[in-house]
């Protein structure tokens, strides 16, 4: 992982702030987790490739609303510490957002 | 799900034709599933969102992975049924393929 | 390109066998780049970024839609390929289609 | 065009302020619309389809390079926005950031 932006203490930012996302998000990544597991099962049963294409692309629709949620709480964040710092350290957070934005977006 | 391929009894295909090939794939589902159990425990801990959102893009590649495979799979067994077939039924063929390539890729 | 698939004679495959594909690709293309021209006016005249985005996704749809013609064409053609040399290739028709749609469908 | 992000006066931000953005964005602008002619030119002689595809996906790529970097001037904007604008407007911001993202990067 190319990205150092690890050195964050837990509690100072995001999903801490809005624990009604935290525990929506969480339902979402165990119903995600099931789906998985349906995917292991139409693969034991052989089921149609083409089907399982399509229920394969349903869990990555699923991965990309828990992303966009994520990443409206990490701009909440950003922005509030973007407004708590001044205008200095911005420009390496714009790099940062839109590094992870065009990388990490699928 | 409006694709209503689903008529195809197991074992006529892709996948039944090629046990390796399923082996790799449950595999990889399985280490799927054990990173998106990862991605709860980051949530659960309130890891910082940008390090979560690194984490779910590399679950999505994964997942792309086994889609990869799945759509080699699968092109093998619809080329397969169109020499069999003849030229008749390959229209539709191609407009279902391209369909899965372009609705389902990510 | 790391894609050598280029010694292919004018003449032998897809478009030229589909003369009405290639005049709608043809005027797909060139609707593209007046939408391209329209781009570079907004940029010049310094219009809202968000606007300006909105505007590249949908240049981006468009090539999107001229790409999933041209991936039909190539199906179509490929196929009747497999077709013809029997199974020997087809293993290495399949990667390279697999390898087209993951590294090239956006 | 469901986005009415539309009222907003020329040189009230982004690209205005970065004179240099604007000429490397419109550099960018006029060589991608040389890549679409090229493709045209491609189409017209017939040539293989695999290989206009990869030249397709690589008009893509530029195009998202151009994105890329009309997002960054956007966040630039729209950040400087929120500092002066306080946290009232700023809920709404976000929700239109992650659209803007998650609809239209590409």
């Amino acid at each position: 992982m190319s990205h150092s932006t690890s050195s964050h203490a837990p509690g100072s930012h995001g999903l801490s702030a809005a624990p009604k996302a935290k525990a929506r998000t969480l339902t979402r990544l165990r119903r995600i987790e099931g789906q998985v597991r349906g995917l292991q099962r139409m693969v034991d049963e052989e089921r149609y490739c083409a089907d399982i294409l399509v229920q394969l692309s349903s869990v990555q629709e699923a991965l990309r609303a828990v992303g966009r949620e994520l990443m409206r709480n990490h701009l909440k964040h950003c922005a509030s510490t973007a407004v708590r710092a001044g205008d200095a350290p911005a420009e390496a957070m714009y790099d940062e957002l839109v590094d992870l934005m065009y990388k990490h977006i699928r």
